[in-house]
C-alpha cells in the first residue's frame, strides 16, 4: 500500500525525475502560497504536455450558476468557486525561434526541490531540444510571506554546447480558465491590459460580481549576474501581455531574469489605488532584490517554524510528513485577513471551490489555536458568527423557524453552495463542529467575553435546529433524528446516526451548561442574550427533554454504538476482502453498491469518540474502534488522523503509527489516487492532532493541561510547541522521558501522565 | 379540491373562453396525436404569449448529454428525449399588413372544441383587431387515424365587418427547440429546405444520431368554398418555409386554407424514399378532400370506439372523463409499429423524454390487452425481451453477475436514461413491474408459446437478479434488501420496503412455477431453455431459500405490513393536517423535509395490494389501505387509480368514485397544478383499471373469469367491452344487474359474483 514518491528529507520535498505524464500530480505537490495568494507548480516555460495551470487569490470567488440533473426546492443558486487568476507565472522562451517545450526535449537531469524550511521551490534542468542545443535551466521561486501580494522568479538559462540566439517573454498569460466550470464559461473578463517594457499589468473583474483583481509582473535581466539593459521587442501574442527580449548567448553564459509578480484586488485595496499600491510593492521589492527578497521570506519561514514545527528524531520518512502538511496549512491560512478561510485545496486544486466546510472548524482551528495568536481561531469563528443570520435563513428552507440556524455544508459569505439533497439538507452533524470549535476555543484561550456575548447566540441557534429537527418515535418512545447524513458519506439518508444523535445531545448540554454559567456569572448579560435571542424558558425544558430521551443505538451483544438504525443489517464482510482493483470503492463501485455496503468512507462513530473521548471508558474505546475500523475505507482525507488518535488512546501504537503515516503522507504518496486534484489541506490538520493529541496525548479540560504521552517504535524522540492558556510551552518526549517547559506565561499546573506538576518559566 | 375547468359533455372537452395566460395548459389539453405522429394544441397563427409549441414523431430522439451536478460511477451518459420537429401547424395571417395575433386582439367570442368521437378538434373565434377589423376564424384539424404520417387543417377566416386585404402564409416553421434540453443545444439540423407554391418541404437530422425525418405541407385555397388558384409571392423569413398568397375580402366572404402536413421518418421508410411517399401521401389526401379525410378519420375513430369505450350513464363528469382517457390513450399509442412504445405524456409535452417507464406495464398493458388485439402487449414485452442483453448489462453496472438483469427506470433502446442515485440504482421494483406484466399477459391470452420461449429468460434473469440483490442479515436471521427506493419515491434509500421485498419473493416463485410447468410439459424446450441461460440447480435452491426466509416487515399492533424499516418512527400526522398551501409538498418543501415525513406520494404497500390482491384477506385490506390512505399525497398520477381499485374492493364505493374522479379527471381539473408540462398519459390506463378492475372486479386467474360488480351511486349503470382469453366480452352492469355477453369465440365459464355461467355466443 505504501509507496514512498519522493526523495527522503528532513526539510524538503524533492523529485529527481522528469516524468511528463506526471506533470499534473507533481503540479500539486510542488505548489506554493503565503495564505492570501497561491500557484500550482506549474512549469514557466511552454509545455504542451498535459497540464493544470492555477493560480488563486484567497476570498476571491465566481458564483457558478448551480449545475444539477434535477432540481430540488431548496437548492443554491450558485456554487461559489475561487477564481482562476491571469498566469504572472508565465516565461515564453525560444531557442533559436524554436518555442521550448520540456515536453519535447531530451531531459537529461532533472531536479526539483520543495525546501520547505526556507519556503522556496527550485527547478534545475538539464535537456537538449530537438535541434541538438543543450540548455541547463534554473528557476527558483517562492511566495512572499512578507508581502502578501507577490511572488518571485529567478528563472537562468545557460546554452551548453553551442551559441544560441535567445527571445525571452516574461509575461501574464490571460488564456486561463477555471477547469471545473459548471457550464465551461469563463469566470474573469479582462478590463484592462498595459505593458509598458519590464512592466505589464492585466486588470480584471470576477463577472456577474464586485471582485475585482490586477495581476501585474516586473522583470529584470542579468547576464552572469550582470544587469544588463534588453531591448523590448513588440508581443504579437494576445494572451500573453508581456515584452519580448532577445539575446545571443554564448556556451557558459548565463542569463538570468528576475520576475516579480502578483496580485492586488479590491477585497483589500480600491480599485482606483491598484496601480499605486503595485508601484510600491515593487519599487521596494526590486530594491531589495532577489536575494534579500528570499531572505526576508526564510527569515519568515524561521519564525513560522519556531511556533509551529513538529522534530522527529529518527524517522525522516516521518520528519518529512509532518513538516510538508505544517508548510501546507501555513501556505494556506496565515490569520493575517479575517475575512479568509481554508479551502480544502487551498491553492493547490479547484475542487470544493476553495472556500469553507466543516473541516476547518474539525480539523483546522485546533492546529491554528495551538501554533497561533488566538485572535486567529477567534477570527475564524467570527466568520461563523457574522454568518448566523444566513445559517438562520438556510434552516427556514428546510421548514425550520425561530431562530434555528443550519451552517451551510459549503460557503464563501454564508449562503449555502452545495447542491446534492442528502448533503446539502441531510448532513447536519456540520452545525456540532462548530460547536466543538467554539469550546475548544474557550477551552485554549480562556475568551469567554466572547463566548458568553457572541458565540452563545450560535449555541443557542443551533439548540433550536436540534430541538426542531427531532421528532418524537411513539414506536421506540424516544427523540430520534431521521434522514441524515452521518460523516460516513457512504451511508445517505440514514435514521438515528449514532454521531448525529449524540452531538446534538451534546451541544444541547453544552449549550445549557454555558447559559447556566453565564447566569450565574453575568445576569445582566445572561437578560440581554435571553432578550435578543427571544429565548424562553420552555424552549430549555424540551432540550432538557431531548437530552434525556434521544435515542442512542446500541449493541448489547456486540459491544458497540450502532453507526445508524440497520447497519446490522448488512453483509458485514471487513474491508480488507475487498480486492485491490476495486479500490478506492468510490471510484469503481455504483453508488447504491457502496451504500448498502458496510464500507465507511471516514470515522464516524470514531468521529464521535474523538470529540467526546472522555465519555467513555477504555473497553468502549476498544470495541468500537475494533469493530468500526474493520469496515473503513479511508477514502476521506479526514479518516486516518482520527484513527491514528485513537490507537494512539487504545495505546495500538503500530497502527496509531500506520494512520499517521497514512494521514500525513496521504498527498506525497498518493493513496486515494486523486492528487492530480491538488493537495488534501484542510486534513493536514489532522496529522498535527495525530502527534499533538494523538502521540502526545494533549487534553484541555476547564483549568487543567493534560499530556498523557506516547511514542511510536520507530521514532527516537519528538518535540514541538504549543499555545494554550496563555501560555506557549515546550513538549519533548522520548522513549523513557516527557519534559514539558513553560515558555511564555504565568506558571500553570500541568499533568503529565497522571502526574500533576506546576511550571514556572 | 375539484374544480370543473371544461364544459361538461359526454364525447367532448369544451373551453369556450379565452385566457390567454392560460395557453401552456390548454394546449396540453387538445393535444392531438394518432400514435404514431402528434402535436400540442398550439394555435395555427402567431401568439406573442406565453405558448409552447410542440410536435412529435414517435420513436424519433435525441441522446441528450447527462446533465448532473455530481457524477456517481454507473451514470448513463445521455438522455433519450423524443425530438420537437419543425411545426407544419404554422399558418401566419396578416390583415391589412399586421400580423393578427390572438394575444393583442380582443376575443368577444371564442369556442375550442376537442371532439372525442371523431377525433378532431376545433376553434372557432371572433376577434375584434387593434384596427377595429372583425374576424371570424375557424379552424378545425385532427392527426390522421388512417394515414399515419398526416394531419389536416382546414382553416377559415371570415371578415365580419370590413373589406380587407389578407397575407396567409401557411408554413413549416423551423425554429422550434425542445424545451427541456440539458444544455439549451438544439437536437435538429435541417439538411434540405424545398419550398414551391403550394408545397413544402424540410428535411432535418437528429444530431449525432443515424434518425432522419422530413416535414411536409400542401395547400390549397377555397372562397365560400369554391376552389381557388393563388398566386404564390417569395416568403422571405428563413424561419418559416412555405409560400405566401394574398387576397381581399369582403365582408362576409370566407377564406378558407386546406392545410395537409406532416412528417416521414428513417425509422419507418429510407431517406431516399422520403419524397415519394410523401408525395404518393399528399396525392391520395387531397383527391379525397377535407371531408372525406375527415370521415375516414371518423370512421376508425368509430373503430376504436367499438372496442373501448365504457359507456356511464347517468353522471356526465364520469363520462367525460373516462373517455378523455381512453381517447389519450388512443391518441398516443396504437400498436400498430412494435418498435413503439408509451411516453408519459404522450405527444402532449417533453416532460420524461417521451420515453419508456415501469408505467407501460403496470399501467398501460391492462388497457391494451383488454381492448386490442393481443399482439399489442406481446409487441410491448418484445421489446423487453429484445432488451435484455441491455438490462445485462445494467445490472452488471451495479455489480452483479451470472445474468442478472436490471431493466432501466427509463430508456429509448434498452440502455439506462435516467440519473439520480436513487432512482436508477435504487428504485429496481420496475423488475417486478415487468413479470406482472408478463404473468397477466399469459392469463389473458394462453399464450404459453412465448412465455415458454422468451419470457421465460426475462423470468430468469429477474430472479437472479432479486437473488443477488439480497443479502442475508444475521441480526434478523431473514433475507433483507437494502437500500432501495419503493413506488412511493418520497422514501429515498430505505430498506426493506415491503413492497419491494414481496414482489421480489413473488418473482421468485413464479419463476420457479412457469419452470415447474415447462419441465412438466416440455423437457426439451426446458433443456434447451436451462441450457441457453446456464441455469443451475443450486440457484433454484437459494430462490428457495430466500422465498422462505425474506423479510416483510409487520407490525402486529397496527396489523399492518409496514412500508419500509424505520417507518413508524415517523411523526405519524396524517396528510389532512397539511396546510392547503403548501402542497403540493413536491412544490413546496425541502426533499429531507418530505423525506422524513410520512407522506406518501404514491400506492406503495398498497400497490402490493393491487398487483397481490388475492394474497390477502378482507380485513388485510381494510387494515392496510386505512393505515396507509391516511399518508398518502397522491403527487404522483399513478396514485388515484390503484386507491380506487381497492376501495372497491373493500366496497368503500363513495371513496372509490372519489379516487376513480381524481385519476380519470387528473389533467382535465388540473388537480397537480402541472398540466403545463403535459398530460399524464400512461396513468390514464389506470382510470381504465378503475373501472374495469376495480368496480368491475375484473380477475383472471388461470382458466377463470371474474367479475365481482358495484356500481358508484352517482351512475345508473355502466358498459364496456373486454378482450380476454381470446374471447370477447360484453359487460352491462346497473344498479342491480350484471349481465355478461359473449360477442366473439368459443364458450367460456364467468363467475360473476361468485355465481358461476357458461357464456355462448
Amino acid at each position: 500500500m505504501l509507496k514512498n514518491k519522493h526523495i527522503l528529507d528532513p526539510w524538503s520535498i524533492i523529485e529527481n525525475k522528469f516524468d511528463s505524464s506526471k506533470m499534473i500530480d507533481s503540479e500539486s505537490i510542488f505548489s506554493l502560497g503565503n495564505g492570501k495568494i497561491g500557484q500550482r507548480g506549474n512549469f514557466e516555460e511552454d509545455f504542451s504536455g498535459n497540464q493544470s495551470i492555477g493560480n488563486y487569490i484567497s476570498g476571491i470567488y465566481y458564483k457558478d450558476k448551480t449545475k444539477v440533473g434535477w432540481w430540488k426546492k431548496g437548492y443554491p443558486d450558485y456554487f461559489a468557486k475561487m477564481v482562476n487568476c491571469p498566469n504572472w507565472n508565465t516565461i515564453r522562451i525560444e531557442i533559436n525561434n524554436n518555442v521550448l517545450d520540456l515536453n519535447k526535449c531530451k531531459v537529461y537531469s532533472y531536479k526539483r526541490e520543495l525546501n520547505m524550511k526556507e519556503g522556496w521551490c527550485e527547478r534545475n534542468v538539464e535537456l537538449e531540444t530537438p535541434n541538438k542545443e543543450k540548455i541547463q535551466i534554473i528557476s527558483k521561486k517562492f511566495i512572499s510571506l512578507k508581502r502578501e501580494n507577490i511572488g518571485v522568479i529567478q528563472y537562468s538559462l545557460k546554452p551548453l554546447n553551442k551559441k544560441i540566439k535567445i527571445k525571452i517573454l516574461p509575461a501574464i498569460n490571460i488564456d486561463v480558465k477555471n477547469n471545473d466550470a459548471n457550464w465551461n464559461q469563463p469566470f474573469l473578463e479582462t478590463t484592462k491590459v498595459k505593458s509598458n517594457n519590464n512592466y505589464s499589468i492585466v486588470k480584471s473583474k470576477v463577472i456577474n460580481s464586485n471582485f475585482e483583481i490586477a495581476t501585474f509582473i516586473k522583470t529584470k535581466y542579468f547576464i552572469n549576474s550582470i544587469s544588463v539593459q534588453s531591448r523590448f521587442s513588440e508581443n504579437k501574442n494576445e494572451n500573453l501581455i508581456g515584452s519580448q527580449s532577445e539575446f545571443d548567448l554564448n556556451p557558459e553564459n548565463k542569463l538570468t531574469l528576475l520576475k516579480i509578480g502578483g496580485y492586488v484586488n479590491s477585497n483589500d485595496t480600491v480599485k482606483d489605488e491598484f496601480e499605486n499600491l503595485i508601484n510600491k510593492e515593487l519599487i521596494s521589492s526590486m530594491d531589495l532584490g532577489f536575494d534579500g527578497l528570499l531572505k526576508e521570506n526564510s527569515k519568515a519561514w524561521e519564525n513560522i517554524w519556531n511556533d509551529s514545527d513538529i522534530i522527529i528524531n529518527g524517522d525522516v520518512f516521518s520528519q518529512q510528513a509532518v513538516r510538508f502538511n505544517i508548510f501546507q496549512l501555513n501556505q494556506t491560512f496565515n490569520g493575517n485577513d479575517p475575512k479568509l478561510n481554508i479551502g480544502p485545496k487551498g491553492f493547490t486544486g479547484e475542487k470544493y471551490g476553495g472556500v469553507t466546510y466543516w473541516d476547518t472548524e474539525a480539523y483546522c482551528i485546533p492546529f491554528y489555536l495551538g501554533t497561533k495568536n488566538s485572535i486567529v481561531s477567534k477570527n475564524l469563528l467570527l466568520q461563523r458568527y457574522n454568518q448566523l443570520p444566513n445559517a438562520i435563513l438556510n434552516a427556514e428552507k428546510i421548514g425550520l423557524n425561530h431562530g434555528a440556524a443550519l451552517y451551510p455544508m459549503v460557503t464563501a459569505n454564508g449562503e449555502e453552495c452545495h447542491n446534492e439533497w442528502e448533503i446539502t439538507f441531510e448532513e447536519i452533524h456540520r452545525n456540532a463542529a462548530i460547536v466543538q470549535a467554539i469550546k475548544k476555543y474557550v477551552n485554549f484561550t480562556d475568551d469567554f467575553d466572547f463566548i458568553n456575548k457572541k458565540a452563545v447566540k450560535i449555541l443557542i441557534a443551533i439548540s433550536r435546529f436540534w430541538s426542531q429537527r427531532v421528532n418524537f418515535s411513539k414506536e421506540l418512545n424516544k427523540y430520534v433524528i431521521l434522514g441524515v447524513t452521518g460523516p460516513n458519506e457512504y451511508e445517505n439518508n440514514v435514521d438515528n446516526n449514532w454521531y448525529t444523535n449524540y452531538s446534538a445531545r451534546w451541544c444541547l448540554q453544552y449549550t445549557i451548561e454555558v447559559l447556566n454559567k453565564i447566569s450565574e456569572s453575568e445576569i445582566n448579560t445572561y437578560n440581554k442574550i435571553t432578550l435578543e435571542t427571544s429565548l424562553e424558558k420552555d424552549e430549555i425544558k424540551k432540550w432538557n427533554e431531548i437530552i434525556e430521551g434521544i435515542y442512542l443505538p446500541f449493541s448489547k451483544e456486540l459491544g458497540v454504538f450502532i453507526q445508524n438504525d440497520g447497519f446490522l443489517n448488512k453483509d458485514l464482510i471487513p474491508a480488507i476482502s475487498i480486492p485491490e482493483n476495486e479500490r478506492p470503492i468510490n471510484q469503481n463501485w455504483s453508488w447504491d453498491k457502496i451504500l448498502r455496503s458496510p464500507y465507511i468512507k471516514q470515522a464516524d462513530v470514531l468521529q464521535g469518540f474523538y470529540f467526546f473521548d472522555d465519555d467513555f471508558d477504555d473497553d468502549e474505546h476498544i470495541s468500537n474502534f475494533n469493530y468500526y475500523e474493520q469496515f473503513t475505507v479511508h477514502e476521506s482525507s479526514l479518516s486516518a488522523c482520527i484513527h491514528s488518535i485513537l490507537a494512539s488512546k487504545i495505546n495500538d501504537l503500530d497502527k496509531a503509527y500506520e494512520y499517521f503515516i497514512r494521514a500525513s503522507r496521504l498527498d506525497l504518496d498518493d493513496y486515494n489516487k486523486e492528487i492530480k486534484q491538488g493537495l488534501h489541506i484542510t486534513s493536514m490538520g489532522g496529522t498535527w492532532m495525530s502527534v499533538v493529541e494523538g502521540f502526545a496525548g494533549l487534553r484541555v479540560k476547564n483549568n487543567e493541561i493534560h499530556f498523557n504521552t506516547k511514542i511510536p517504535k520507530k521514532w527516537d524522540s519528538y518535540s514541538f510547541k504549543v499555545n494554550v492558556k496563555n501560555r506557549k510551552l515546550s513538549i519533548k518526549i522520548d522513549k523513557n522521558t516527557t519534559t514539558v517547559s513553560l515558555l511564555e506565561g504565568e506558571p500553570i499546573n500541568v499533568i503529565i501522565n497522571g502526574l500533576k506538576t506546576q511550571l514556572k518559566k
